[in-house]
């Protein structure tokens, strides 16, 4: 099916022009949909494979739904594609996760079909009752529906709404959009049971006979809703685990078939109160390397759409991904010392725990999406002596903070904090930035924090804190290194101490992290162009800061420049700062790095640039300083 | 009963000890303790309620278990008074919440029997698991017990922990303890749930039948422990809420038959695998008053035993405390703004919404200990045109920080938040201080951060904020003001504009909050002792800054003093200091605050003076001034 073919998709440029197309044609549109998203992503890389899983449903949704007046909160928003080309963005939509493009995630702004944003997991049922409830409080005769995901569900947020919604007697549906994964294949409690209701012939059996009923007799369903509690302290209310929560439970169904979802959709608008609908889907449906291989087509870059041959292949003289030098060294550190195991929440192969999960399955724990327990758990772990490397991502770990505050830094419990995705992502966009770690993390007493300028930093720092020095934080960016050779022998490098990496006059640049290589390009430049020739630090930790070579800096250096790949505010600049003035010397701190405000979507080098920080940037800094 | 009169309680010093009695012994042992804890909170304030409530339980579990190998975790540790004193720690109990005494919380570094801290709720399921996996790591054979309370529960750290557990096949049993409140009566569907299960004729019938085949017949436990699967899948599996999640559940029981207690405890050792014991106790227990009003006996403050008469009265002439000037407010906005509602995380009577929810139930929501949820849910209301002022203590809300960022920052919506508690809290010491506010939000883009210096300022603020100026933090302390007439009319205080207090020379003191009333006293002893005559400023927003005003105080000022009740990295002082770099001020800024450590226990004054920020410390650095 080639661009002009499409018969539907150019007919359909909202969900009213959905409305005009019968069920039948309505399923033909899915096939056309389906087939330009892969289309479009195998040119433009985007989150496939949780897209195709639900092309059907968000049909079936705008299809019985009013949207916009009618409101659709999708969690985990990578999953909206379907809902954005619906919603009159299918002209735009390759600009997809492009600078000044469109959005990869459900954006208020954006649209006003997109009823609330999501990036992060499991919120969609908190905020999907929160406007449930203006809209009773407002009068409004809305339908409110949240499509949450297997994954998403055993974020504690998600089960937090659950509980809240399922005592607040509201009109509101939640969409279980079951595929029995997360990025990697889903893990838990939940998981199971959900896996047995889904499959339990007894349960299906009473389901079918419920649904039967109620389908068929209309005079039987005015009766269930009047009837609810009764038949809820018979039949339902023992039985189901959301039953349990109070919420009437319907389904699973299949949520490929378009016409049985437009059916039930329709059905369940004359239901009050909170309901759940169990959707089974699969994850890459329709395209077929994508439905083999879940893990490696959620996000597969560009491919053939024809073949399904990825087409940015593995190029093994290129310098290793920081994610990949994690998962090997831990792996290395694990075999020498038997009180290392490794956490995370439902990323293992986002940050390559999973290299050690292969040779060491019981010292690996994927805990699910779920990244307050994730601390805790590794804090339960470091009270009995392990040295547990627990690895999230940066803007999740801004979903446990207080687990690091409370359970880990105020017990000085030895937790290493292996912080991916640290800095400016790129095409993820502000939901995903980890712009803010150090700013928070810097205001905990007893946590040390630091980041590698390179791989064979990110090893000798991992190694340093599988010592055992104290709650650790190593962050660490999104993407490859720069070093073929990386796999250095291991050796301490000692808390609170950064190195001198060129002498200079005048003008010091002060770094953390890879911006380090920005910073080293630029001095080059300006001193080779006639401007200062700047000494340049890498100050590997920010916690404890390297006070000697601070004092050294202090006394020497009339002005100080300092880059960073995170927020200015309170960030690594404000530390440097601060020591600066409770030290008493003059010199000027200028800071670069990411401005007060959201930063948009774009290619890392795109945003590097926006923010100041990028070469051009730190050069143009340094030839004002003349 | 008085002192000379214990049997039993002088006897035990440990839960070796405690071992040494009978079973009827043990009853009469918890009888003296109970009135060993009424006698001493009559005369040192603390937790009364829970830790009353868990009397036998917590005498059962020492008997029972072979602490401290055993592992004991307390969720919300003020319910572990009991423990304490059977850990050895009777004859320092009086100390009990005191500077340089007892923690009125479990903490490791206190005893080895505190196998986990815990002052925020809803932790020790995830923390005890941890230990347990550590545990089969190191191949010990321990007891991991964690006890939460149905408050707790609703925490979605709770449901994480379990549905980790749940899959995990690790021994590890969590004691439900369940009273039907938290602080306030508690709410949820699960709650409810609780209850239904609790009361079920049928379900109790057969969970008793199981009870006795288990416990009469050695080789059927056996065989249930062979045999677990199957049953679940029969009987157990689609039964219960807990069962669901692959934990065997056990009960309910009578939470205060220390006898059966001690009978059941011993029964499920023997059973492998993860289990709920689900324990029915009364908050109050054996104390009427305490037992007929529970919230206000939570945590009484002084009261005489005989009577039940609480000593520490309302003073109608003192001036009122912060939080009931936030519970009058806001009701008094409401009335007059219908998008106005409150919300708070099962802090109602702690926070004084429960001042609205009287005359507005239906525009309050008390979501239930789910700091995360009430965010999340506030912003679905924000985005649907309404003003919520979601109320959460200073220390909770690090529970709640990525869906400040996430939910309702980035998305720019009118949330007001409330941050209760905000500064140096006291005798519930570093779990519960509000230190980090200021400087974890200050990075974060489209936040308005203020605090108010006095009761009227409180009331303008949240005027202000009512007026809908996207997400607008307000935060204040715990304790009284300074206003007996502070019912003032309400009037807008402009986003990002301090008041000048007091004109100077030489030296300005900049400060947030009510710490501005120690500066007061401070700069005028100061400048009646011959030392500078300061200005004083008091800066209401940290976020944005007044610029104007800063730009006068950098052209006009050689030092400034910034004073806040919250650390001081990356908090109000680093805020200044980085506007006068910026703008090439070369004035010299001192930051007083809370130091970069962990601060103990003891009362706020006492702690003020250790920071160095009480009226003395800031007289004492001003006179170095000269």
């Amino acid at each position: 099916m080639s661009e002009t073919n499409y018969i539907y998709l150019n007919r359909v440029d909202s969900p009213d022009d959905l409305k005009k197309l019968s069920v039948s044609e309505l399923k033909s549109y899915c096939d056309e949909l389906r087939h330009f998203i892969i289309e479009q992503l195998a040119a433009n890389p985007g989150h496939l494979g949780s897209s195709l899983g639900v092309v059907e449903l968000t049909a079936a949704l705008h299809y019985v739904l009013n949207t916009p007046y009618d409101q659709l909160i999708w969690d985990v928003g990578h999953q909206a594609y379907a809902h954005k080309i619906i919603t009159g963005r299918r002209d735009r939509f390759y600009t997809n996760r492009k600078l000044e493009g469109l959005s990869g995630f459900p954006k208020m702004s954006e649209s006003p079909y997109d009823a609330f944003g999501g990036g992060h997991a499991s919120v969609s049922i908190s905020a999907a009752l929160g406007m449930a409830k203006a809209a009773t409080l407002k009068g409004e005769k809305r339908e409110v529906v949240a499509v949450i995901g297997d994954g998403a569900l055993t974020g504690g947020l998600a089960f937090e709404g659950l509980n809240n919604a399922g005592a607040s007697n509201t009109d509101l549906l939640v969409i279980l959009n079951d595929n029995h994964m997360s990025i990697d294949p889903n893990v838990g409690a939940l998981k199971e049971y959900l896996l047995h209701i889904s499959t339990s012939r007894h349960y299906n059996k009473v389901k079918t006979q419920i649904w039967n009923m109620l389908s068929g007799v209309p005079r039987l369903r005015r009766l269930l809703q009047k009837t609810g509690n009764a038949l809820k302290q018979g039949v339902l209310q023992q039985s189901n685990l959301f039953e349990s929560l109070n919420f009437r439970y319907f389904g699973p169904v299949d949520g490929h078939d378009v016409g049985m979802l437009v059916k039930v959709l329709r059905d369940l608008k004359e239901i009050p109160g909170p309901k759940l609908l169990h959707v089974l889907t699969v994850k890459g449906k329709g395209y077929k390397p994508a439905e083999d291989n879940q893990p490696l087509w959620h996000a597969p870059g560009r491919f053939n759409p024809e073949t399904g041959e990825l087409l940015t292949p593995a190029d093994l003289s290129a310098p290793p991904r920081f994610q990949d030098v994690f998962g090997e060294t831990i792996l290395e550190l694990a075999r020498a010392d038997k009180r290392i195991v490794g956490i995370t929440p439902a990323m293992p192969s986002g940050c390559s725990l999973s290299i050690m999960m292969e040779h060491m399955p019981e010292r690996c724990f994927d805990v699910g999406i779920a990244e307050g327990h994730a601390v805790t758990f590794s804090a339960g772990l470091a009270a009995q002596g392990m040295i547990p490397f627990c690895n999230i991502y940066s803007s999740f770990m801004q979903r446990a903070y207080d687990n690091v505050i409370h359970d880990v830094a105020l017990q000085n419990l030895n937790v290493v904090f292996c912080l991916d995705r640290a800095g400016l992502v790129g095409e993820d966009g502000p939901t995903h930035h980890g712009a803010f770690d150090v700013a928070f993390f810097r205001p905990i007493p007893n946590l040390t924090i630091a980041a590698p300028m390179d791989e064979m930093e990110l090893r000798n720092l991992m190694y340093t804190a599988s010592l055992g020095r104290g709650p650790f934080v190593i962050r660490y960016p999104r993407g490859r290194g720069v070093t073929e050779n990386w796999r250095c022998s291991l050796q301490e490098l000692p808390v609170g101490k950064g190195r001198l990496l060129r002498e200079g006059k005048g003008v010091a640049v002060l770094t953390l992290g890879p911006v380090g290589r920005f910073a080293a390009e630029a001095i080059e430049r300006a001193a080779a162009e006639g401007g200062p020739s700047a000494a340049h630090i890498d100050l590997r930790y920010v916690k404890p800061l390297d006070e000697e070579l601070l004092h050294r800096v202090g006394k020497e250096f009339s002005r100080v420049i300092t880059v960073e790949d995170g927020v200015v505010k309170g960030g690594v600049g404000s530390a440097v700062l601060e020591f600066m003035e409770q030290n008493g010397y003059g010199c000027h701190v200028e800071m670069l790095g990411i401005p007060d405000e959201f930063v948009t979507h774009g290619t890392p080098a795109q945003l590097h640039r926006i923010c100041g920080f990028d070469a051009e940037g730190i050069y143009r800094k340094l030839m004002k300083c003349d």
